[in-house]
């Protein structure tokens, strides 16, 4: 490939005018390794803060704009109302009414039922689901997401609440924190949003979201058939209750394969409330032991602002339960996202659904975040527009000011079959299969926090979800991958010899890839390893009378950046090397990687006639020294009084007090000493 | 590069035949994609706990060994003495004899001095250095390391001990209280060597313990100055510690450089001992208020066993302060290993110390380590042995048993400057400049670890060490680097555009190379970051007229590994390029991760004829389509009744539960929807 140097190098003397970094190297086809001037110190920062904070960079339209109109794009932004809301036509509200109505349907059974999960009365969650949509309406991002109470924030909330009072015997004290609870919930949510630390949810893998799912689920289902059992004696509504879910079940699955029968899904639950509501009221049911919703409180939210713990023993629970639930809210909003494929500003959301719910704890409501059942109905029901979200908080609110007495005899039994129903939505056993078969690791943190949530708590299962994938990442973080590399007959290119059975090895040349950027975490690692492949392939060469190892070449392309950890360690490879009489050479180092070796002065100490442009150049490089024809150029090492060498401190003074001991370990075999 | 195709066709079909899984591309030369049949589960686990524990594989030498032989192996693994002692002869001893009174010499006013660091009388520290040593020098790895009490830990220790139990009030307890400390510090290494649990220590990063080290050194060094002031009315005194101050720091500095003077910096402190003893004895100055050692008590060890606290209050702080020596003593060990390039069997080196620390807090020692100055010197001394080890620790015996009283004069400010001039070793300037020129967050961190040990405590510093050292990985985990690649001119090498200014781009296609492991961590912002390159260039092209793009390239060279996330992220970013009629092509996935794109049926929702080996064969592909001849032949997304698209339902059902709301986004502006 000797072709195009002279203009490539033409080329090249015009880079280094502009203090281009290029390293000549006179043996790979005028082929060099550059990198372009280093950044300012405020610069990279800079950089490096926009990747952190703003990878999705939400404010880009407003760049290069005037103050007013950026302003502007900046209240759209934070208020997509005012984007959608013109062009807003009669064709999507048909749409966004329908839908509309749909959820709602849906959602005031749901509301009555899930209440009971936090232990509250019913009106609590419908109030959640007349202020807290309408809030969202304005500030969230998304179309589908149908917000109001959802089951599994339901039923932590109400674990979290009765651990510190009791809902039965201090009720206001409970009502109390429970607002205060929401409050902080919201603070926490819309702080996280504000600041832009949503990746903070990023903690939480997919799998441990699936398995923390499932198991609530299942969870929330075992608690709510005691409702059943509790009435099997009495025909008729065991006979509505079962009709109703044998109806519901098949009519459920077949919503989800067929969408045009959604709706049947979708207004089942109301039905089955009205009818079931009315047989108990002719036959005056609840006499003879049925359980029934009782008293639900008419009209709308009252004010709640002072009912807020700002002080006292009860404001730091408020706070810790706030923040659980918040973080709760946010994955399911998360995971939500993800399995409806959202590409939205994760922080963005979080925002709004932090103001929704500080809004909703000063107006008497609890959390509330998007629901999976409800999101899924409305997107099928082909809303256009979060005005769905308008018209279902606008229906609740005519049922607070109407309806809600008619409610008093509705079944426990039914809402039981509601949430059931409901919650099986959270159930995806396909994907648990999935991460079987892709990883075994990811299932174990899905099963962790499946088994959890089920066996010990909804808490403690999402600890165990958190705590998995931390262990995860941290044994990611301390061993990298490597891989031996081999030419592939007839080409110039190299792969893993795990991967590619045909590749071929250069006689007397070792090469290495390291596989991940190389920090304090991994560094003592890469170098032992690295190690371990050459001392494996010496003794292979040795068994196979091979030429023995006399190059080793460390690929580096996939090694994104280094810190002093990482280059202590080359340092030290290189050191063992030297004593061994082995050249070490790089391949193909990284923008940062490149500028770091220099600044910490490594690439005096290998020599820049090792870094080369690609594994071949590399090769072609020792090719002939490795055939022995020429003994290599690079001077012995270093030896002190004692005959051992100071090959580090010739080195590299300031890593070392006195010289390297590495020699010594030959002393006994269990260690090979490079 | 057409040639050798025939056999290696030939070559596979064979392979093919071995199960190896081959991603054949009309359009590639015959250059195909490889992997191995998949391991089994059991061999894959048992692959991984290989990594993470055993890295170093230090039972290599016992496979394929008979039972009897690998006993014999395993004991000298585990006592290296068996290995060493064999072929241990007259000259070799010479050195080790020369080198053990040198550290003797050094070691007896050391530990007098760093007794006090710890609040403990005399003489604790010197049984530490007379049973450590020989524990040691059985079980150690080390031949330079010389073993004995340090003057961080010592006061870390004391710090930590003062704050349960007053040194001066409550003695006893106080001392139980160190043994108990000492006892569970040793317990501690002991089992996270067991374990192999060694890679913990990795997370205190090399900048961190430079700057621990740093701020401990001067924390020391200014509680010492105050012995100086103390006496500076008294001439003669005075006069012999400037003399010997004056002496020492060139001296001291002078080793450093010249090898030959390493002994005068090694008896200066005795002979400053000596001479200020005598001083101090024939003028009675301690008559005159010069604070001296006084009472040290002769004889050797006591046993402790007893006074080892097993329950009570004092258990939970023994454990505690136990377990935070414990882990300093093994960072300091770490360190040492770092700066003097050991190639030790971490895991191995813990154990010995841990089992020395068991066996100290049994026989009246507190906690010790490897010393930095007295190895040093050790090794300068020229020693060949832990016999050095040995020999000191004879010495030391001796003086216990013979000469301890007459260190009853020695003036505390001599054993100021002793520690003073002792822990100079610690701060190492040029590492922290070198640390600043290479990585900027490594200075914080190493910064951080400086103040906080220098204007809070200790222990805090050790503790903001950590937390930045954690800040960092885990930033580093949530956001992977990725980079534009364009083409060398003249070749078929594809290369970084920021990195290489000559690079030419495709017309219509872009090609993002992705430059580390794509876990649940950065999967949602790999996802984001790659459509991201694909607006701007796409803007790019808008508004230089170009082709617009019709390909993107995701070059996976880099990606050791996916997981279930990161999958999905793939599978979102399929999605939402299909809907723009971007086609998506894959080069040169690894094992892991081709296997998994299989396992998750990834590779049939992309197609297989979209994963080539390498870029150039990726670009061959696409190149004609870009140029515009023929289209595409990838159908249109499927679209649903309300005309959105439902193409993630198609792509993968179970990842979604209706259709991906990605192109909602396009509502407003402040999000770019691809």
């Amino acid at each position: 490939m000797g072709h195009s140097i002279t203009d490539e190098a033409g080329r090249r003397s015009e880079y280094s005018l502009k203090s281009r970094g290029v390293i000549e190297n006179p043996n790979s086809d005028g082929r060099n390794v550059e990198w372009p001037p280093r950044k300012s110190l405020p610069a990279e920062i800079a950089q490096t803060a926009k990747e952190i904070f703003f990878p999705d960079d939400p404010l880009r339209p407003c760049k290069g704009q005037p103050r007013s109109k950026q302003l502007l794009l900046f209240l759209r932004y934070l208020f997509p109302i005012f984007e959608w809301s013109r062009g807003y036509n009669l064709t999507k509200f048909k749409g966004d009414a329908i839908a509309g109505l749909t959820i709602a349907s849906l959602c005031i059974p749901q509301d009555i039922a899930y209440a009971k999960l936090a232990n509250l009365e019913p009106q609590y969650a419908l109030y959640a689901s007349f202020v807290a949509p309408l809030v969202y309406a304005f500030m969230g991002s998304s179309r589908d997401i149908a917000i109001g109470p959802v089951a599994v924030v339901s039923i932590l909330l109400g674990n979290l609440l009765q651990d510190e009072v009791d809902p039965i015997e201090s009720k206001a004290e409970y009502l109390r924190l429970a607002f205060t609870a929401t409050f902080f919930a919201g603070v926490f949510q819309a702080a996280l949003g504000f600041f832009r630390l949503g990746f903070i949810i990023d903690f939480l893998s997919h799998a441990a979201i699936i398995g923390f799912m499932g198991g609530a689920a299942i969870t929330i289902g075992l608690q709510q058939l005691k409702g059943f059992l509790g009435i099997r004696n009495f025909t008729k509504d065991t006979d509505i209750v079962s009709v109703m879910r044998s109806v519901w079940r098949p009519v459920h699955h077949g919503a989800k394969k067929n969408k045009k029968l959604f709706w049947v899904s979708a207004i089942a639950p109301l039905i089955s409330v009205i009818v079931s509501t009315f047989f108990v009221y002719i036959t005056r049911a609840d006499k003879k032991g049925v359980a029934i919703v009782n008293h639900i409180k008419k009209g709308l939210n009252p004010s709640s602002a002072s009912q807020i713990y700002f002080s006292g023993p009860h404001l730091k629970q408020g706070l810790r339960i706030g923040a659980i639930a918040g973080m709760e809210g946010v994955a399911i909003g998360r995971t939500f996202a993800a399995m409806k494929d959202y590409q939205l500003d994760g922080n963005k959301e979080m925002l709004a659904m932090g103001t929704m719910n500080v809004i909703g704890s000063l107006t008497s409501c609890y959390v509330a975040t998007g629901s999976f059942s409800r999101s899924a109905v409305n997107y099928m029901a082909g809303c256009w527009t979060p005005v769905s979200n308008i018209v279902m908080s606008m229906v609740v609110m005519l049922t607070l000011l109407v309806i809600t007495p008619l409610f008093k005899y509705t079944p426990n039994a039914v809402l039981a079959a509601i949430i059931i129903s409901a919650v099986l939505y959270l159930i995806d056993i396909e994907a648990a299969y999935t991460i079987w078969k892709v990883d075994k690791f990811d299932f174990v943190a899905c099963m962790g926090a499946f088994l959890g949530v089920i066996f010990i708590s909804i808490e403690i299962g999402l600890l165990i979800a958190v705590c998995i994938s931390f262990t995860k990442i941290l044994l990611h973080v301390t061993r990298l991958k490597t891989a031996k590399l081999g030419k592939l007959p007839g080409t110039t290119i190299y792969r893993n010899v795990e991967q590619y059975a045909e590749t071929i090895k250069i006689p007397g040349v070792l090469i290495v890839r390291v596989d991940a950027a190389i920090y304090f975490t991994n560094a003592n690692y890469a170098r032992e390893r690295i190690l371990r492949w050459l001392r494996d392939e010496q003794e292979r060469a040795k068994e196979n009378k091979e030429t023995e190892i006399k190059f080793l070449i460390v690929v580096l392309s996939p090694v994104s950046d280094i810190d002093t950890s990482g280059i202590h360690a080359l340092e030290e490879l290189l050191v063992s090397l030297k004593k061994h009489d082995i050249q070490l050479l790089l391949s193909n180092p990284g923008v940062e990687v490149i500028h770091k070796l220099q600044s910490s002065e490594f690439i005096e100490h290998i020599g820049r006639d090792r870094i080369f442009l690609t594994v071949e150049d590399a090769v072609k490089a020792c090719a002939p020294e490795a055939s022995g024809l020429r003994r290599p150029q690079r001077p012995p090492v270093v030896t002190s009084a004692q005959g051992r060498p100071l090959a580090l401190a010739a080195a590299n003074s300031h890593w070392c007090l006195g010289s390297p001991a590495t020699g010594h370990g030959r002393a006994w075999p269990g260690h090979w000493r490079p």
